[in-house]
């Protein structure tokens, strides 16, 4: 399906960097479902680059819903967001060398050069403006089914934020109205400054998103194939720079034993839950009851000033680059709301699959 | 899908530990290809249990391929290998508390009760056999068109096996002959002895399998979405006990600047390659020419024979449980031939995707 | 997906005619659906060749179901029925001359040879008694949701059945139990000795089935495009022979006018229902409440003992054939429990895609 | 995937009929295809109304190609063209009675009443606007394979129009130039008068479209469920008002024998081929190298100016209904083009599967 994703709740993305507009097709979605413009709004500035620690691009975001919405609320029928691209200067974007670490040699590969290659085309993380407003859309309503989903940047340039505490949704709530996601404020301050030093030297970091979702009814996953971490990793993936997921304690689980990997399970509120959650709430596939907690590992941005090594597609020689233009010193920041984004449409689809297109809205 | 995976070569996979055979049907083969089923005889093998370090249940696997072959090669029509349960003792297996760590609990929310629990029924990691006999169809079709595929042992019990090597090749050869993959002999055997160990304890390891594949052609993989990764991804958390999943340097990129983490890129024999594989061989979601690199966490075998604490989820009591039986003390070793027969599979439906569905036969 | 078919209830077809099995792998059933191995059977007896108006060759279809029931309830995971060929004389089936009207020599064409030619192969059908066995675990189910389908076959030879009347449910009741479903007795008997006269002569003939679904909800259906005449239609075209599918009054309604065509509209029983059923049950692609009315033309079997002109494939000879072995002069009496089936597992997926995957079992 | 259809060559699809835009993404077409726009905005004449024998809306269809295409051709990624409504009048439209032979009250039941009722809102024929545009980027690249499409009304009102002659692409172009697309001039008269005569007693008619496709490749399909019959008829059936759809002789099969509907094969041009075409170009779901011919059933546009018996949804009242506003007497003649587009979508699909992404621009 390529840029479909998705069975029962489906998203479509398309645009390119220096296209007109980058939008989103969200199908499958129950009617009825209230769409706050406003919210879709805050999100979308929550991506949008912002300060010394962002590129200079700036944009107004200013979407245009154009399908299935009336009256205020969700149809049923397809819903298209249409974001615009205002602030494109293809003068810095010609047809150059491949970028290291991007996409432009192997775009270059499977496009045969057909590609639009003026900022990075269909692969700049500009398309990921339509992936947020497309989540934004769905995330009020799990919120509604009191599924709360919130992401904070664990990990950037080697700072560790603290981990989430005891009242986890508490937590979700707090990252959910920052602009950038820490637990811990100083811990933010060293992260910040971190990037901006990177900047300083013509460099970028990158770091680790982690996230938890609250609310999730068990049993949600279908097995073999289509586990919630199958899924959600699919998903996942897409966002660019993630080059890795892991879920629960995920690599640290391989140094464990299973005395001290498997979590402990009793009574709680009257039903079977575990005492740890080593497993990230989800076994064999499938939701446990336990909060859903996965990690993201984000590798710093590779557009950088510094000069690189790299070859010309188009006649095959090789080049020094510096890449002028406006850069990200780091996306981790801007890269949460987009996880969230696609963790709100990937657990739209399974929860829907496994009750029904309705019952988000019921 | 739930238990079908692929869109122009799928597998699907049915059975349960204790039920009179497990299977796959592989879909959207090309016709002609040879199927070598003394090849599939010794995959099986390496994802059988055997000594000390594994259960000492013991099944003979005599596979049946019962249609979509028609005088030693694929009909292009849909293949179907059975592999009988030989032995299963269920009078181990009555229903009992959930045991922590597997999808016991989970799998008791999903399906309201009615799921086969002996011997962990449809979520056993019997149901692997299938899947290792499928993966064992295609595995040679790839090697003929110069795609090999190998895994080894990074890491277990905490003990690091050597790092590929310059020749990756033939790194994956050794391997692929190897019932216990590792690249340093010493390192393996700290490994073998460290699981003997936990054994006698009554306890279980995990560890990091770290995958290589040669000879894919540059241009493969269906961005936004359908991404290399997220592909790969996706079917590799549906082997039992992957818990993280991560390309080329993987979580160690979060950690880096982006002018160390970007791979430089060069003419090489006449067509631009990157002089280092940070990227694992994926940028944008697309094979650039070099070597595929991922990993996968696995966490230690969740049954163990130490006291657990746990719930009866039939009756909601809350009891001590101490797991007879015959077990795992160690998984990671049986594992990898079933990570390479996933890797084969996934790739087998992007190669299709891409190249038509005659071109591993072609 | 080529074998398999379903989205959150899918189906995946094997085998061929000479082979050991035939089989179905039925994913995304809900837990706890009764399994009825004998309903199972007697399905399979209405699809079996029986007297002069069919094949001679002889199957018991003792099928074997081996995963996905466990004491008697589906489990919820994949439920494989394997039901074996005994009766296969491939002395019969050399790689002969493409006989014309059958999949031969396009299969030639597509699997470049190395199709399995013996009876047809994986085009026989013979694979249609899985097809049944799948159907024959859902039908049950349905009706415990009140939900009825019945065909028959409302013209052979030529030769008109009586068109179903005022009590729709009662004529399925009927249909049901009928080893040759006519709804008039003189009609019947008058398409048997049409049947049997075909046959004297070397000969075949075909006809038109019409199949009733009566208490499918309204408001079922996911356009655009998986409407319900296009899965449905998607799924009855892979039934062989079938070459037309129409809807309500079909081909009728391209000579009406719309003031005949549209159904009136009344309140009946406290909901508006339609006062005809022009429309077949379906507008827009959605179910409106009324019972769903459909027709497939079956064409005559392709295989007849008369001489004709065709081809070999292997050399490009020109030759005359006459085909020997064991035929069917007809087969629209066995196929309107293919038909059945198919509808029962297309409607079924797209029930637990609007309710939830538990909902038939609710 | 609802509003999604294809599976290597996907389009989506999104709009309702008063809202800005109406739209398509195409997904999976291949890099390369050179987009002419001049073509699109002929094909979206074809379509529009015009004259008496259609509505009397004007739209203009300035459609704007958003993505997928760089410097006059597509870049492979995907391709979404915006077609903006001009024309709305919103006041004929407020909320009314459910219109028989529309979806209104089927959608009421689905969308609980929170669908766009609006002139038809999503299920209105204003979104073929988007199918067509879509089916225009991808004629042409067909055409350069030497595969050409075209359909002409082959019944209307009852008037049949002259069949497919002995030279059929010559037929094709002639029908693909045509506003009123029919190969005998005497009989398209006849039929537009009936229109008209309809038109004047606020009445409407039906037809049936007869499509040809040749130059299609041998071995395209993919049972047994991807035919080439059921991929083309789940998606014809979404063009609004088909209820049946037929392969080669189609319904007239139903009354002929084996020794009839049987196609003789000859060798012709060094290849074998059919002396006849009953079976319409495919055998077993597969194409045999015959031209591809299908028939859809068309019924009369639901929209009459005559009185007629409904049921306002809201308030359960039965009221008399006269339509007012703008409607078609007749659609079959704007459908046709639909018709071309949808075929050419699925047959692009089919095509990717089988031959690669690549080589519809190879």
């Amino acid at each position: 399906m390529k840029n479909t994703f998705g069975t029962s709740v489906s998203v479509t993305l398309f645009g390119e960097s220096h296209g007109p507009e980058v939008g989103a097709v969200i199908d499958g979605l129950a009617p009825g479902i209230p769409v706050d413009e406003a919210f879709i709004a805050s999100q979308l500035t929550l991506r949008r680059p912002a300060g010394r620690i962002s590129t200079a691009r700036q944009e107004t975001d200013a979407f245009r819903i154009v399908s299935g919405v009336f009256e205020g609320r969700t149809t049923g029928t397809p819903l298209t967001v249409l974001v615009p691209n205002a602030d494109t200067r293809s003068a810095d974007y010609q047809r150059g060398p491949a970028r290291p670490g991007h996409a432009d040699l192997a775009a270059y590969f499977k496009y045969h050069g057909f590609e639009d290659y003026r900022g990075g085309g269909h692969f700049s993380g500009r398309i990921t403006a339509a992936l947020v407003a497309a989540g934004a859309v769905v995330i009020p309503a799990l919120k509604t089914k009191g599924i709360l989903i919130g992401t904070h940047i664990a990990r950037c340039a080697g700072i560790n934020d603290a981990p989430f505490g005891n009242d986890l949704s508490a937590d979700l709530k707090k990252l959910n109205a920052l602009p950038f996601a820490v637990l811990d404020e100083d811990s933010g301050a060293q992260m910040r400054a971190a990037i901006e030093n990177a900047a300083a030297h013509g460099d970028s970091v990158g770091g680790v998103l982690e996230t938890a979702v609250t609310g999730l009814p068990a049993g949600v996953g279908e097995p073999w194939f289509d586990t919630v971490e199958g899924v959600l990793s699919h998903a996942l993936f897409s966002v660019p720079a993630v080059k890795g997921v892991s879920f629960g304690d995920g690599f640290a689980l391989a140094d464990m034993t299973g005395s001290t990997a498997n979590d402990p399970i009793r009574m709680q509120s009257g039903r079977p839950l575990m005492e740890t959650n080593h497993n990230g709430g989800v076994n064999g596939g499938i939701t446990n009851g336990m909060p859903l907690i996965f990690r993201c590992a984000v590798k710093p941005t590779p557009s950088i000033a510094l000069e690189q090594q790299t070859v010309s597609p188009v006649d095959g020689k090789e080049v020094s680059l510096r890449i002028s233009g406006r850069h990200d010193p780091a996306i981790i920041h801007r890269a949460r709301v987009v996880v969230d984004s696609v963790t709100a449409l990937a657990l739209s689809d399974l929860l829907a699959l496994r009750f029904g297109t309705d019952w988000i809205a019921s």
